[in-house]
């Protein structure tokens, strides 16, 4: 096949892929390969040594949440001595943000890509600051952690089942022409999805159950970015694999490296030094206390949302940094290293033209703009959870090695 | 006191205002001048023999809510009788969209100026396309006002005390900087008002009722603008009446007339016939089933919403016609007639700019520029409803006659 060729089917897939809430289930049940004292994480694999210190709490977090530990010193020593085996959530269906941890116990959203058949996994959204994702792992995150597992999660599950699904894509499409970048800002996403469930939460839950949960996933604020992410990996997942592809199909943070993946080469990394963040941080943190680049929240950037969409939310500038028309530009940059405009995600600000879609790796060497990624600041050390907001780019590596790669597999034709 | 010390103290008024929606009640209880066989109606003063279609149409199918006529027959030949009598509700605390017909046994929203101690009253929203205030009134629009009166309203009444008021204006904020200009696009507003209500009607409501209400406010689509409405008039009246001062506050069409209010010249109207709207109808219908420009909407622009918005909400073009350029040139024209800028309400696509606030009659007629109105178009025939949305504007005629009778009023010093 042609590259021009491969890269149309890939976008195609992409352009029609779905993305519909229509679960949420215990993570081993739906996910084979996580077995005891087995991880998911963010990000490319690695390994405990080389993991960033909120990587390390949340697991630290969730062994204690499972009872492979009763103290964090505990819960240190069994990942050392090996008795834990990680993986890349990504390998296998699942995604979460910041850290991107899930073990076998946690309840997970069920994002169904029904156009082509797969369904993709991520831990419920638990609000901002001192959070597991982040790396907290004190007694107040480890009761909410509880309550969203054993009381909140068949509450949802219950109101997603008698909703006959909840419609992701739709969301998104709505909120990219109400302001919300879907990465950063899931204003009205977040509203959107309460009003879509509100009233079968209502019709299936007991009153003070629904109460708590309504506020619970409005004040959480970015409730919806789960879910979200799911549906962005499904469809990317289903454009995946085409050879000639040169099409970026994820791009994820383990905290230490950032990884991208490229249609055409499959499941295989492409990876580089995770960078710092240029950002906003909360008072009393700085610099300093950064972890570099963290999470496969990216993987919206990777589907046209994220910093691709931030023309059309210049509100989220008063998180991350920057100006109204530092978002148009940076918009109006990545259209520079994509193949294509979404037709479903339209931003009103340019005459509703559709978000960048489809980064191709050719257009990043030979342009040298590498996309943007708009995201949270983990604190470096385990257990204290977010401390800001701000942009970082994706290394350029992860561009030249993919490409480099993609031409040695294509020996019969140029690039 | 100079104009310019009037104006200012006119404008801290606007934006010191507050609206926050505390109760429902049956307009009777509320409305004291709102005695029996008595009828408020949008706009300015207007007789029977002048009223439009739908006003009128309104007024029968009021009538026979009230159960003062059982035939629309009969309803017309007690109005023709002299046994109805007219106000506009502009003079009695109260407004409503389109005919904004209120009667005494109709439920209305209690939206409070507490900083100025001002309570406006507003009929429940009923949805679009055949609906009452335009002037339908056949058994599905009857069946459904005595289900939102008797049923809806009570409900909603619980929610909203329990939740001790819903800040309006907060929300009005909020959906400013997510492309709701809140004449025509309430998209946001209408979902952050649903999420605030939830859980209050969840804990004080039967299950059914509850997902019939949550679900009825979320397919209305525009529930939230007849408070908005409401709390742009409590704002604007506690701003009115200030000698010297020069803005307006109230724009008000009664399908025949197009009326101001001038806070330096008090309660009076200065009105000119009410134009035809450029718009969007809905198939079926054109430019001669219209009829002309008609309802207390325009409180909206009259407060730096609506129009004097479109620039944050390039979406609405898409109901009222026009290109997302033309929502921004508006905005930047509506500076030129304005004395200030709001600074509660911002504009992301302005950089965060207020919007544009204080109508100044002098910069009207200076300038040859007049207000833009985005509203809705009615059938200029009773019994059929909404056909279509789109842009007018305030005749100039009313700005002059304004003017005019201002500088009367102000002998000694030059205008």
């Amino acid at each position: 096949m042609t590259i021009k060729a491969a890269n149309e089917e890939c976008l195609a897939r992409i352009q029609d892929g779905t993305a519909v809430w229509v679960d949420i289930r215990t993570a081993r049940d739906v996910l084979p390969d996580l077995a005891d004292r087995t991880v998911f994480h963010a990000g490319p694999p690695v390994t405990w040594k080389n993991m960033c210190g909120p990587m390390r709490g949340a697991i630290i977090g969730a062994s204690m949440f499972e009872g492979w530990a009763k103290t964090a010193d505990e819960a240190v020593a069994i990942a050392e001595q090996g008795q834990l085996k990680f993986h890349s959530g990504h390998d296998h269906h699942a995604i979460g943000p910041m850290s991107g941890i899930i073990t076998p116990s946690m309840q997970v959203n069920v994002v169904r890509n029904d156009r082509f058949g797969i369904d993709t996994h991520s831990t419920l959204y638990m609000g901002i600051g001192k959070v597991l994702r982040h790396g907290a792992y004190d007694e107040t995150v480890m009761q909410k952690l509880r309550w969203m597992n054993y009381e909140l999660a068949p509450l949802l599950r219950r109101a997603v089942q008698q909703a006959g699904g909840i419609d992701i894509k739709s969301i998104v499409a709505q909120a990219v022409q109400m302001g919300d970048e879907m990465h950063n800002r899931n204003k009205a996403s977040n509203v959107l999805l309460l009003t879509a469930l509100a009233p079968h939460l209502v019709a299936t839950g007991e009153r003070s159950d629904v109460v708590r949960a309504l506020q619970f996933i409005d004040q959480a604020g970015h409730f919806v970015l789960n879910l979200v992410m799911a549906g962005c990996k499904g469809i990317l997942d289903a454009a995946n694999g085409i050879p000639d592809a040169t099409i970026v199909t994820a791009i994820a943070r383990n905290g230490c490296e950032t990884g991208i993946r490229v249609s055409g080469t499959g499941d295989r990394w492409f990876t580089a030094p995770a960078p710092m963040i240029e950002g906003v941080y909360f008072p009393g943190f700085g610099p300093a206390d950064a972890n570099p680049d963290l999470g496969d929240s990216s993987i919206t950037e990777t589907i046209g949302l994220g910093s691709m969409a931030m023309a059309g939310a210049p509100a989220v500038v008063e998180y991350v940094g920057g100006t109204p028309e530092f978002a148009v530009d940076t918009t109006m940059k990545m259209y520079e290293i994509t193949a294509a405009e979404h037709k479903t995600f339209k931003l009103p600000s340019l005459r509703f033209r559709g978000t960048p879609l489809g980064i191709d790796i050719r257009k990043v060497v030979k342009t040298g703009i590498t996309p943007v990624i708009n995201t949270g600041i983990a604190c470096k050390r385990a257990g204290v959870g977010q401390i800001g907001a701000g942009l970082t780019a994706v290394p350029m590596q992860c561009f030249e090695r993919a490409l480099e790669a993609f031409a040695a597999a294509r020996t019969s034709t140029p690039v």
